[in-house]
């Protein structure tokens, strides 16, 4: 072989997530129907929360072809929603362009990438070579369009557009579209996906109709919505060279001083001013003439700068004890629950916080170790548990003994990461990272339901203990006292009731805690 | 809140990569400058395996700063190599440019994503605000670049370009550039990699200065080069409809026959009839009048046609049985080692070999678990081990008291797995995806290895137990002829060497087995 020059090329976003369908989670055709129903749901979720209206989601799959009910076949999907609609400028675009989107910005979203929305498009067409149809409204007209995705030029390429009246005021979203799937080998986690969604977005009625035409439906238990996500501004620990560059060409800040107050996350006044003595920069300079130098000298005193406030959780959209508590009581029906919401923390600039549950007993099943249910940003998730930092810490950094607990007990626990950027390690979102500020806040979590959890435990075990010891004089006692009525030849038995009373430690009322 | 209207925007490929950096294993400083270090070696490598000439590879990183040796501190890295040198026409765009590349094609290449070492420099770019220098000639000419990345048009712009002869024909390619990195907390691992990079490259030469100026030298220990890379055409299991679409565009076939034969993987004539046959497709059938529902037709019967032959391993390059005995060898003088390389194999039609090893006793640690070393394409793999397949294999997967064997031995693991697509399940090239075909390869691979050792060990036992029962009978032996030939009144004691002799069961020879 003497070949000896390469060959180059240049390819689309479209191409390169086609290329690596893997790393999104397209992996075969059992995980690209899981992926699929997934992605759109939780963007269907999203744009109902930013409309603030209650989601009504109706998914159907249906079998297109009439084979065999095992293996890949070809299967139509359509999830419909009453979120906000995408404006009709935006659809072709927004459904046959990757990277293209409305998620690139700071503020906590299912959806991070911007992606997962149209790799299902872009799968179901090189697997069946048929268009995807999406209609949507945002109020005043409803339009259709017929498209596909020109995977090299990464561009739609939009095949028929209608518009039609809306008198009803329809607002809402429907995207339907052909994919080779192997629907019946991911049912169970297809549904057990849906479940967890249900229980942790309990204002949402989610309806879903299966090849065979069964019927699933996950009733809404409340109205109440949760607050839109808010944008936020960068911290200043997470920004580098290039945040500040594209910052300093948009500004119209004539100072540097107005240049941290406005761009910057909890940045007032007197912090800035405090931080650019820190950093030797003026506070009268204008934001424009920052040289190369300068700029790299900003982002350095930006990171070792210590007087910056921590990141402001309040744009987070927590679960909250109670609804977890709840979720959780409708779905296991366990004997214990314990529930515990971290305080807010932050990593790289991004503000999260970790909410932990354990439960125990009642409808728990035992299955000879510890039960991890997996949320981030209200979602479930189902795949590669053992790459997740929640894994690592229940499997490796507990010591469950010490909390009288053993794998052998039916117990289930439930770790919910809220940010406004999840660290996810892959696009196919679906284990979070051991990033060390995250890692801690789960341990503590867990570490403070479990020691709840082993409180009940040993109280139960008092309790027991107890029971057994009166059982005992309440079995003997009566016959003690007819032994000794009858030595002393009296013909009334004395009342044992008052000393049974006398010895028990613990009342009825407290029976049931 | 009564925002209901979303805003929507395009970003380029390289600013969705600068923003989840993480998914490309740019995380930290730490991760960050052991990632920097790892994608331009392993680029490196691939330019020398492509020319067929035995690397010679520089690594430099010094410090810019005079700061303290621990925490992020800018580095300046340099890495050379003697490979066949980038084309001037295409180094802007190869190093400046995301999804820009010749990685782009079906053949074995460390590199898979063409993302690497452009994530490095633009990494580098965004903690440095710096340009990076690339120095690079084919033969004729060096060409010197200074260059810095666009992220939101993604494009590269070029500051300075020089054209300088070149007496002495040197090709290669130099990259230096500056970066934030975290190198005495990434040091450990960088040697390691570098370690391990020469164990499975061993016609390479690798030399290291670090920031203290320390030298780290690898040399090569044979000048025979594997031979280059093969590119392949695609095998029908692995097509979808986007192939094909593609294929009709360029391909002068003017029959399908013709198309079968050209374009797929192991298709010849005979074959290319039958499944033709099959898919009820003619085969006098011109490719480019080929209907959509033609198309989806044609790859549903690619899928399911069983004559057709298995991917062609020939194009994959393998370490082999001696070589990794050698490397295991030289680096931990282990007391045994058995090495197994299986049959090729292959995943949605992509060739790939498994070649597994076990080492015992010897150098080789007693950490309390087994020790595992992974290997891709001729890299080794470092980083999240716990989410990679051979450890979910050694993990839970094999019974190994059935071998005899327990986590207190000290005994280490070695799986290369090599394939014109690595399936990685992150950018970052971190570990590999559990697939079925290449999990099974990996689990027998290690069972027949396990199965050796066992048989070693075992042995070993008995030789043990037998020199105890030899010990018994030398220290007596003498003793009681002593006695018996004074009890007997005799003079001189019998021979007592040829009675040992007879009741040894391991002859010496056999001893050093």
């Amino acid at each position: 072989m003497t070949e000896s020059k390469e060959s180059f090329a240049e390819i689309s976003p479209a191409d390169f997530f086609y290329r690596n369908r893997d790393i999104a989670g397209f992996t075969n055709p059992a995980r690209a129907i899981y992926a699929a129903i997934r992605e759109l749901v939780e963007n269907s979720l999203d744009a109902c929360e930013l409309y603030q209206v209650p989601p009504e989601i109706y998914i159907r799959v249906s079998s297109e072809s009439t084979a065999a009910k095992e293996g890949p076949a070809i299967y139509r999907l359509r999830v419909e929603d009453n979120g906000s609609g995408v404006p009709p400028e935006y659809i072709p675009s927004a459904f046959g362009q990757v990277l293209f989107g409305s998620k690139y910005r700071i503020r906590q979203t299912r959806g991070t990438f911007g992606l997962g929305g149209k790799m299902a498009i872009l799968y179901g067409q090189i697997t069946t070579h048929r268009p995807v149809r999406v209609i949507s409204s945002t109020g005043p007209r409803i339009y259709e369009y017929e498209l596909i995705i020109d995977i090299q030029r990464n561009r739609p390429v939009v095949l028929s557009k209608k518009v039609y009246g809306n008198g009803n005021k329809w607002h809402g979203t429907v995207v339907d579209f052909a994919l080779e799937g192997d629907y019946f080998r991911a049912m169970a986690k297809i549904l057990e996906y849906l479940k967890e969604t249900a229980i942790v977005n309990p204002y949402a009625n989610i309806m879903a109709v299966d090849p065979r035409g069964r019927l699933y439906r996950f009733d809404r238990v409340t109205e109440k919505m949760p607050l839109p996500p808010q944008e936020t501004l960068p911290h200043p620990y997470g920004t580098d060279v290039e945040t500040i560059r594209r910052l300093m060409y948009v500004t119209e800040c004539r100072d540097m001083l107005s240049f941290m107050t406005t761009h910057f996350h909890r940045v007032g006044r007197t912090i800035a001013r405090r931080f650019l003595e820190f950093a030797g920069i003026g506070i009268k300079k204008k934001p424009k003439t920052l040289t190369p130098n300068e700029i790299v000298k900003l982002v350095q005193a930006l990171k070792t700068f210590d007087g910056f406030l921590p990141p402001d959780a309040s744009c987070l959209s927590l679960l909250g004890e109670d609804l977890l508590r709840a979720g959780i009581e409708k779905e296991l029906k366990p004997e214990f629950i314990a529930v515990d919401q971290r305080k807010p923390s932050a990593y790289s600039g991004f503000p999260f916080v970790v909410e932990c549950a354990i439960a125990y007993g009642g409808g728990v099943p035992k299955t000879g170790d510890i039960i991890l249910y997996r949320f981030a940003n209200r979602i479930p998730l189902l795949y590669d548990e053992a790459s997740d930092v929640s894994w690592k810490v229940i499997h490796t950094m507990i010591n469950w003994r010490h909390y009288r607990i053993t794998p052998d007990m039916p117990i289930a626990v439930f770790v919910h990461v809220c940010s406004t950027k999840i660290p996810y390690k892959t696009v196919g979102k679906e284990f979070i990272a051991d990033r060390p500020e995250v890692e801690k806040e789960i341990l503590n979590g867990i570490r403070e339901v479990a020691r709840q959890l082993s409180i009940f435990l040993s109280r139960r075990e008092s309790i027991e203990r107890e029971k057994r010891r009166l059982d005992v004089f309440s079995k003997y006692l009566p016959k003690i006292a007819k032994f000794t009525t009858e030595l002393a030849g009296r013909e009334r038995e004395p009342d044992i009731q008052p000393l049974l009373r006398s010895i028990v430690k613990y009342g009825p009322e407290e029976e049931g805690d």
